[in-house]
């Protein structure tokens, strides 16, 4: 029985090579943990809904195209039902269900995993997980610049430096502002204006004189277009957003580029994406503000101005490898307590259990085993110090503790061995081990 | 738009009274990280499939019927896809597509969400998390200690004491000796042996009538029954396993109780359940030796013994409320930088992103906000101490730190005040604190 097309699996190290869906289950937490450790440094809390929604909720913003694009059905309870394609609705749904329980301006992140399924397109991802932070509540542009700095610290927190990755701001509504005072007045309705974000959407991917053709159709000229990308200073909001993350000494993320705009309908003010410096890779990150989408999502109940971002798991990942910052996850364990004795297996899963009790991570023999079997086994899992119980010519039993980083060696007793594992694995040739297995 | 039947929205804190299913996303984490925790102490590796697998995939362990109760469809493919219900038949699916890979024996688990779907069950839930631990490739009983062993340390890890919690451990292989011995020779076949398994296992819950009737038809009498269930000795692999228990210090937390028996076919060897002591809860968690599941899962391709358990989060949430042992989760913040002077604004962001690059989960105004209301979402947040900027009658800058806790109050420049706010979130008057928020 094979995994579905499209679908990944997340192995152990070493993850086997050939499989081009078999992922990193230590890489994706090392990611989701990052997520996390930072949004939660930004006051950010975390939220999920169910990875089942009902169809209807992806059609009120999307429209009835979007179905063709869900993995969607007819449970048995006959409801039409979808696998979520996004977070926003299931985030508009329940804030509109419970926002007088909550103090605005909402801070909240999620680590949905997400599904597509576009037909005749093998070989692409159906699933991906994505981080998701939106505030909502809150106008100022202050706001803005704290999601943009969070994605900054973000990509920061993986290591990436300011020649790694930038990220390019603009502004919906200046491009809208342009739309409405060069288009033609036939096209001067929401199809037009869409129509015209796709174009410069596109821009960058396009055949210049492909957008050319477009944009006339529009009643607008290339050098009119050309003129707003090159000359157009900031906005005020996008100058307030600029200076904000000035103050912070996060600018050498950040430059301001018309060429972006984002596709989606439903943008209202700043919008920015996160790209690798060298363009080797599709956008990092995107998001915006989105001051409707909130009413429209929430069938009017709700009327809050919002912004958020997403970033996905797949391109992060390449990135991540591309440029060797992904984490060394090989060490499984810390310690390895042999058995070679078996009448000393009693205190040898004494020290095991002491030792998991003070947080290290351990193994043993769990059957019987040859010792330079056992040995291998310790190397290969990671293992720094080895324990063995030995029976001292008067009987009593002491545990030898070897660092095979530092190659230092003591016989102690059962009772002294755990402090001494704890100090050797705290000194610093291996500060940076433990943190890696035991976050 | 509502939330489909049976599932669950996680809302940060507070968590909105009224609505069952809205549950806490920080506990939720709460879990979910001491499941992690304590399984990589134990060196268990994380692994993750796809929540969509072919249903064919359930159907080699289960059997057509097995369908009636899981979310199946077809997708645009034409497959037949189902949402996961167990991760068993995951787990050798790729073990099977890998193995050469790893070095035996495997010690894997993985955090799960599943889906169930019975019809005709208003209110019950449709959706859990599981985590799932299992151990391929060895026989000996020392794996089965090891299992029970991080059963047992995941719920002393929560805070569950031996008053709080036992695990019932039982031998799925004594009973189908029994079985053999005692059975009509008419009954002797698969399908008693099960229908067997199946009323021992509900014993506690049937009346004894039924129950005797029940096994009568199979040719057993009651008697043989009750005389099993009171004066069996431990087998041998169980007395090994309980004695591997008792060298690790974890004795009290076990004990061995034939009216364990687990109801699927698959069980081999040792069989075990975690309960609550009171018995005010369904079963915490189960698990225990199959031997043959991964040849039948994998098609014959691999045969390993194995065995594991799996621990859901749904009774767990119930019984770490009931017994008062969620962490405190209502402080989302430590510092919240108060803004009173709008020209101070760019020495505020300076401190912000100082304090969160050391670590420190910080908020602060976004717009514009009147001073007492700035400092009653301090409070509502959580956040031990606030900053103020000042502007020094001099004109210099200078920083006002407040700890809400101990109440003391410094002065100082902005450069010291980074180092201020971390030796106060150091000091032991909230040692708790930080590590709640900051994991």
């Amino acid at each position: 029985m094979e995994r579905l097309p499209g679908f990944r699996d997340f192995y152990p190290e070493p993850v086997p090579e050939g499989d081009a869906l078999a992922w990193s289950a230590s890489l994706r937490e090392h990611i989701f943990r990052t997520w996390r450790r930072v949004a939660q440094r930004y006051g950010f809390v975390e939220y999920d809904g169910p990875p089942l929604e009902p169809l209807g909720l992806y059609k009120v913003k999307s429209g009835d195209e979007i179905v063709q694009q869900l993995y969607h059905f007819v449970d048995k309870g006959a409801r039409e039902v979808a696998l979520r394609p996004e977070m926003t609705p299931t985030l508009a749904r329940m804030i509109a269900a419970q926002f007088r329980q909550y103090k605005k301006p909402l801070k909240w992140f999620a680590i949905p995993q997400l599904f597509r399924y576009e037909r005749q397109q093998k070989g692409r991802l159906r699933e991906h997980f994505q981080f998701n932070a939106d505030i909502v509540g809150e106008p100022d542009p202050g706001a803005d610049a704290e999601v943009i700095a969070l994605l900054v610290d973000i990509l920061r927190a993986f290591g990436f430096s300011p020649a790694d990755v930038v990220v390019r701001i603009s502004s919906r509504s200046a491009w809208q502002e342009f739309y409405r005072r060069h288009a033609a007045s036939s096209a001067k309705d929401a199809s037009g204006e869409y129509a015209f974000y796709q174009i410069i959407d596109k821009l960058e991917r396009t055949p210049l004189d492909e957008s050319k053709k477009k944009l006339a159709a529009l009643g607008i000229a290339w050098e009119q277009v050309e003129a707003f990308l090159q000359e157009s200073p900031p906005t005020v909001e996008l100058a307030a957003v600029i200076e904000n993350l000035h103050a912070r000494g996060l600018a050498s993320y950040v430059q301001t580029d018309y060429r972006i705009i984002r596709g989606l309908a439903y943008y209202t003010g700043v919008v920015f994406e996160a790209f690798d410096r060298q363009g080797q890779f599709r956008a990092i990150a995107g998001g915006g503000r989105y001051d409707h989408l909130i009413r429209l999502l929430s069938g009017g109940r709700l009327d809050l101005p919002a912004l958020g971002f997403g970033m996905g798991d797949v391109v992060l990942t390449e990135l991540i490898r591309a440029r060797g910052l992904a984490p060394n996850s090989s060490a499984r364990i810390q310690v390895f307590c042999l058995l070679e004795n078996k009448a000393l297996d009693k205190p040898t899963l004494q020290l095991v259990q002491q030792l998991r009790d003070a947080g290290v991570a351990v193994d043993h023999p769990l059957g019987p085993e040859k010792s330079d079997k056992q040995f291998r086994r310790a190397r290969e899992a990671g293992a720094r110090i080895l324990v063995t119980m030995e029976q001292a010519p008067d009987g009593m039993v002491q545990a030898k503790v070897r660092d095979l980083l530092t190659r230092q060696a003591i016989s102690c007793t059962l009772h002294e061995a755990t402090g001494v594992v704890l100090r050797w694995l705290a000194s610093p040739e291996n500060a940076a081990q433990p943190a890696q297995i035991l976050p």
